[in-house]
């Protein structure tokens, strides 16, 4: 199973969540076999834990085998710091529970990856939680015995993008795993989603690792455990949508708010309220395409968001990976 | 005739062009009593002269009466630094032949005003022109009689929003007005338009000024001749757009599209096609608004878009406000 | 007494407490007639009063009549947040304290101006502040029934340099002042001092407003009661110092080593010993200047220092403006 | 021989040619068995080749065997742009000779490395040379049949301080040295000077790579022709200098204007006339570090200085590089 199926459903998001929201719509609403997935709410933050438990749900929803986190914040972009702070805590518990959960023990030794292009704002999520983040290895590796309890090794390269450095990230992360033997890989991407409303409110956490294809960069080469040979812990948000995706899932909200006033909608939105998903896009995309339209779009007050959202998931890595941090006052240790 | 009723409206764009367009679609394609314009291409470069000649155009179009000039550079946003130059080479040619027009003299003195916010990328298109334009107006000052022929006084400043400063822009302008004394303002700001093809695709030059409410800082006071007391002429380029107008143009875009291939719109589209442009943007921002997916947005790629067009608009001025500065090769004069 | 009398003296500092500091040197140790001052310590923050009380005192220093408020932090540089927050809260105090003994009453209306130039970092003081301080005038205008208690208005504005904006800053503010109507003006401005020791770890708060020459900008007119026709409280960091000034500092202070150490320094130094102050900075800068050796000079980390004293300045400002700011946690209300 | 020795001498200079003028003077102008030297003037530009041949000079002057190549621009502080421009294309031209005469041939494959901090202004030369300068590799390995002639894989890495990423740059560049099996590495770095008069002024190309202890960042692991298996070119810049050493270079300077002048240098300086440089700057030290004296400092106008240098050096290579960038138009290539 490889994103080539998922681009040819042209659905193009990168959320595991959304990717099964819309694999249960065409299939009328029921579960879809091999795919596990448990929901909670606290006090304004859903959780969504999501399994791929076999090659008929990867298949069916267009993600690799694994285990996918999902944090979903809706009120996140009104610039709350209480909420914020609210945030990373429940990131680093998540995240915490996610590492033991995938077999990262207590003392494995993390390179955080930042991926992405600093020079564009949307897709400088990584590179920003990369400046952060507190890094620990050197005092591991110059003065161990100095070190305190509570802290692990922890390094973080933001690896630049394929335009700026003439070579693929995963080249320079692979380079630098051979060279400084991680236990285990932290990667940080900026992701598109099929919905404006989880723009910028959700991170999603996943151990399938980083994907040719994924993210805003359109990378080459993944960064995965076959590549690696360490375990890949992948962390994104969702920071642009296409038009076309926009105007689709608008198209879909209409006729759900027309239903439930229960109008016809074979009357309200003709013959294309009997266009399945697939086929309705596709005709957003031909019209929207040609004239320029069809662009990836952030929200205008982007520079704010990827700064609140990047502090929130430095500082939660901090509080989940040293145990000396605390996780109820996260934020005092980022920048 | 205010911003207020183009509210009503609900269209949200800044651009004379596209308020016509808009106007014209509701009345069938009939010329507007009122609105006089004229458009002529040159390589690339669409030029479109509008005249508001009274208050019947001026309702129709929700605009103030005045002249509007608008450069359409569909391929602006390549990085194609050729195409930029003739764009600010063009721009200059006819920003100068504008300022005749309108009255403003060869050796008028100028404030050049970059209205927005530094800290919101698409809404930092003024602040960059001022800083990449020449300023001129302290040599005039501290040593007149020392100044080469060909330059007239040129100052600039970037007054900050409210939400920064605590002063309203237009305020901070007059105080400045008052204590140097120029003959004409010129104001840059970044705009909201109808469309994502004519976000930083498109630059509109107006001798009406700056309206309340224009403008993405949703100003509260304007920048107008009956407030300065002197003329002001406003640069504006599209930045931004609302996602409900996405959405809404694209099913626009969709009938045009199905029209042109011989389909049954009332078949395909249902009471859709029967609703007009604000029945059925109502339906579209019901739907999206009280989700967040309302939201303004701008492509993926605007920090580079934005550096460009602020690049074009500086090296234009500086070719239109000094004879001594030569439109054959206006970018070499900006950083 | 003006700058220019400074300027023969060649000393070139911004800080009164050097001022002082140097002609109490050159008179051989004596106290300054007009001059009264006070020192106290706490904790590793050094605070002087330091008063000029008339013409005798402003000749023999070289600086205007008023009142003058030092804080010395030696450990400043040290990134040590902790210190960080409590110089804060000292400000506040300190500068609350300084707002009643000239006269600025609890609802006073406050303009904050940072001058100097955001694209020169150790320039950038100012502007820094500005970005980081609280704005609540929009609030007092817009709503005035709904500002909370313990609020007053205060609004800030970066005017620029003149290379920048073509425009003096102080023709910049005096419109602002005249629009809005403020009833103080609190100028923050970077400064040169005489000792690298003091750059970013000394803040000086002076009732005398900024002067033509202080600063590091070259400010060609002042803004100070006289201008403005409203009180201007000068806030001051140095940030740089002449390189001939570190060499002369550097000279006397090997004088004073060798005579703790019991050496005849007319022996060691030979003539250098016998000159004065002036003399020796005369040849200090004839030596140095012509081939380009006489730089203003700051230290190599002044990206991180610049941006730590400014968030110390903006978080007791803050403080030090409203009441319902608590001093005991100044940091918590700035970026 | 090893950093190590020249720290002995505590002169603290990263430039060779420095080096070689203390030597010198501490041998009364004799010529150094073992440095070899030839200069020549352009135009404002001073070139100077020097080779240390054998181990004799390595210990006279403390740096390694190889070759150095100095260019020396003394108004290139002036933002001259006609300047600048003349210096990339020189730059270019003794660059290209350089590689010739170090063996690296017209398709060696060239890793670009920017060495430092971009976080600390004076450090931030290798990062902003990177962000300019052009990659080509990725053609070369995507579709490596429609690459232009005149061009060669060129890639460009920042691998950032091991205070930020927790790892040391040496072992970042080895990693992607070996992944990406580039034929030379290219590094560029901060340097510390002896003189003000040099910094930002001077670029010194080695073919000794980068050595512990050398530039601003301190490093440890250096990245040599030993370590990586294939040669090193360094480049460097000085942007700082040791308060210190401007204080001791003073006297020097003022020693010197003395005895121009027929002064008796005992009577005027004393003892300090007779001590060696290293005495003397170690009383230098011992008076300035205690009390926050001895910091490295640059230049008040650090950030134009270094974004012009960038600038020249990015041009300079892109000619150097490929034989399709002209060298009588290198500035058009960059940014």
């Amino acid at each position: 199973m490889s994103n080539l199926d998922l681009q040819q459903y042209n659905v193009r998001t990168d959320l595991a969540l959304e990717a099964k929201e819309i694999a249960e719509q065409s299939g009328g609403g029921s579960p879809i076999p091999g795919i596990v997935s448990k929901t909670f709410e606290d006090n304004g933050i859903t959780i969504t834990e999501l399994e791929v438990q076999n090659e008929q749900g990867s298949q069916a929803i267009g993600k690799v085998l694994g285990n996918y986190l999902t944090l979903e914040v809706p009120e996140l972009r009104n610039q709350d710091t209480e909420l914020q702070d609210r945030v990373a805590t429940h990131f680093a518990k998540h995240f915490e529970s996610f590492l033991q959960r995938v077999g990262v023990g207590k003392t494995a030794r993390v390179l955080i990856v930042g991926l992405g292009n600093w020079n564009v704002t949307p897709d400088a999520l990584g590179p920003l939680v990369v400046e952060n983040v507190m890094v620990t290895r050197q005092f591991f590796e110059l003065m161990p015995d100095q070190v305190a309890p509570g802290y692990r090794a922890v390094s973080a390269v933001a690896p630049g993008v394929l335009g700026i450095t003439g070579i693929e990230s995963s080249e320079i992360v692979h380079g630098i795993v051979e060279k400084t033997k991680p236990d285990v890989v932290i990667a940080i991407d900026a992701l598109a989603s099929r919905s404006l409303e989880r723009v910028n409110t959700t991170i999603q956490i996943a151990d399938i690792g980083i994907h040719p294809g994924s993210g805003i960069g359109n990378k080459r080469k993944g960064l995965t455990k076959e590549i690696l040979g360490i375990p890949v812990i992948a962390i994104g948000v969702p920071t642009v949508v296409y038009a076309s995706t926009i105007v689709n899932s608008a198209i879909d909200l209409m006729r759900g708010h027309m239903a439930a006033n229960k109008a016809d909608n074979n009357q309200v939105f003709g013959l294309m309220n009997q266009m399945d998903e697939r086929e309705r896009l596709q005709l957003v995309k031909e019209v929207l395409h040609p004239i320029g339209h069809d662009l990836l779009v952030t929200p205008k007050e982007i520079d704010q968001f990827i700064e609140d959202i990047a502090n929130i998931i430095a500082s939660g890595l901090n509080a989940a990976l040293h145990d000396a941090v605390d996780t109820d006052n996260v934020a005092a240790y980022t920048h």
